[in-house]
């Protein structure tokens, strides 16, 4: 584990989730861990589907154990169809994350472009070639939602404020439940 | 059990999420077994919330072991924010019927209103009070969305064909993981 803190990013969907992780000793020396997408095919039924993506991000929050999780921030948008197999992916990880205690955190599409290049309006192809310059990397982790994915878990690093938030919010629960 | 057909309908929503399982044993006989719902608080942070729902859902399922599930599709309306706690609610009632091999069906608000009542655009109390009759109970359940989990159910008894569609994918995506 290196004693370093882990973040797992997870860019929700219902065909393709990204999933990244990295480890960070301190802020400035980021480390990528793995990457990859838990993929469920349109040929299955929507709740088989919804078990494919948890059965799946569970597989990846069990082998990496993460301290923190972070999701990306669901906006209907014009197709309200892809946005509720979207919200339903996002909530999945969400539900996985707190059944495991790890604190979630949420961040918008525009957050994580502005955290990695500077720019809310940056383009697919600049914060994939940024998340290659800050972790080091040969290339850019494959598909395009690996790579927004470790965005997501790089824009946690940085703006991370939100955790302590829902760290405090998850331990009162805790707290709360342990008296009943 | 009574060898009757079991379905539990389920009302997704974040805050409140309304439950009723009827079982008959013809279309013509259905009974009530149990209604309520699972609430969550807002206090409560949002994945802590997704948490309590699939605990709360995953009780009543083992409790009550229905044949089916009826979920109530989710459509986005006004308000963004409502409708991505209401589509993960939704998921979540999904992803654990198939966890439990329960084939799952979903009807629109319309289609339950004129199941139950005859019109499309009857109102609540109206639903409500057929609710009533067709079961023969001295009142509607409580709360509304406990009786709305009802009609869903009672929509499904009788326009069920679209369970046989979703059991046919279950058998099918079982018999896939079978060969894996």
């Amino acid at each position: 584990m290196g004693g370093g803190m882990r973040i797992l990013g997870i860019d929700p969907g219902l065909t393709r989730c990204g999933v990244g992780i990295i480890e960070a000793v301190s802020v400035r020396a980021p480390q990528l861990i793995d990457a990859g997408v838990v993929r469920t095919s349109p040929a299955m039924d929507h709740a088989h589907r919804l078990l494919a993506i948890e059965e799946g991000l569970e597989a990846w929050i069990v082998a990496n154990r993460p301290d923190t999780v972070a999701v990306e921030r669901v906006f209907a948008q014009h197709n309200v169809i892809t946005v509720t197999g979207t919200a339903q992916a996002a909530g999945i990880a969400m539900l996985i994350a707190a059944r495991h205690g790890i604190p979630v955190a949420l961040h918008t599409p525009t957050e994580v472009k502005a955290a990695i290049t500077g720019s809310g309006s940056a383009d697919k192809a600049q914060v994939a070639a940024m998340v290659v310059r800050i972790l080091k990397l040969d290339e850019a982790p494959k598909p395009a939602d690996a790579a927004d994915a470790v965005a997501l878990a790089l824009c946690q690093l940085w703006r991370g404020g939100s955790v302590n938030r829902y760290a405090a919010a998850v331990q009162e629960h805790a707290a709360r439940r342990g008296r009943r």
